[in-house]
């Protein structure tokens, strides 16, 4: 009765899209669940999968927001 | 010092309604702090509960959006 | 399809025990799965309710480790 | 490589303010953050912070929504 | 940057084991950070998972602990 | 009334060490409240901090538990 739970940054995965859309929801869906039937034998009917889309401010990385923190990384790999 | 999260579907719980109420939060917080009053005789003033909503879209059961889901099991029932 | 996540301090509710019983624990999912039943009408075959007992050294209060924050509000009553 | 979530009630912190600010937030970013390299030597960018705004109605205290209980409080310290 | 929450009972997945294995941990490990490569392009080194072993003491369905539950389950099958 | 979860493996400090100790928990607990005390003007005494030390296999990183992960960049950095 596993529950699965996923967090992710409110974006979107290609130039135009701002949010997860709803067939890559089903798309994780899908693929976490069948990875605990897979693995552990559960079966797809006993695994809930909560998505957590968290916005970009709220997700803090090296000690920074997200966009902060990436825009030094790009800078610091052209130095 | 118990801490409750209380995950539900942002959905609701009758015809012409589509979110939990203002009442019925106030309902599940009363309800569940009570239980560890009466159980673990934590005192009120000591619980937080969180309760979460999510959307539709963002809840996976049987390897599917909740939706789809329960969709199949009505269609699965009928048969 | 409510998930309720129930955080304790792992400690007795009575002296001379030093845990949650397993009676106890039974009793906070059968309390708060039957809240979600009566509130918001959900089946409690739909409900998982997860308890997590947190060590005391790793429950912080008022700044403090919670063992230390206890004794310094019985000290505070007392003055 | 510690994850930190930090949940707080969706609110303004002064007077004309209804949320959490942006500068608020970073300062909560870098503030966890450093603790997590003082105390266990963690560097910066493999910490994770993630900061999660729970409206007033979803969190409950001494068995009553926020704003309730609040209210409460401020009745019981006058009386 | 996700973050994958995999709560499991603490069992074995054959008999003869009463937990989850090392190598089934690595495997869902593996599992789902591809579900997030391949659905979202979130590169594998910016995925964390974390696996939650619960008791079964500690997990409820359908209003009891998982045991009674299952044997509940499996005597109404059987009638 | 902020709820502060911080997750961290299972592991010393320092050489010598196995876990985070007893007084490494503490300054967390202290660090973080007072984070949120200096920042959002949270009372000390209303936030709770819970600790998670989740084991070293139940941590994945780059879709490899952390050991191996750790091992391989090790590796990638002599070459």
């Amino acid at each position: 009765m596993p529950i699965v739970t996923v967090q992710v940054t409110r974006e979107g995965s290609a130039p135009g899209r701002n949010s997860v859309t709803a067939e890559e929801k089903a798309a994780i869906i899908k693929g976490v669940s069948e990875v605990l039937l897979d693995v552990l034998k559960k079966p797809l009917e006993s695994t809930y999968v909560v998505i957590e889309e968290v916005d970009l401010d709220n997700w803090g990385w090296g000690g920074l927001p997200t966009v902060q923190y990436r825009r030094q990384r790009v800078e610091a790999a052209k130095s």
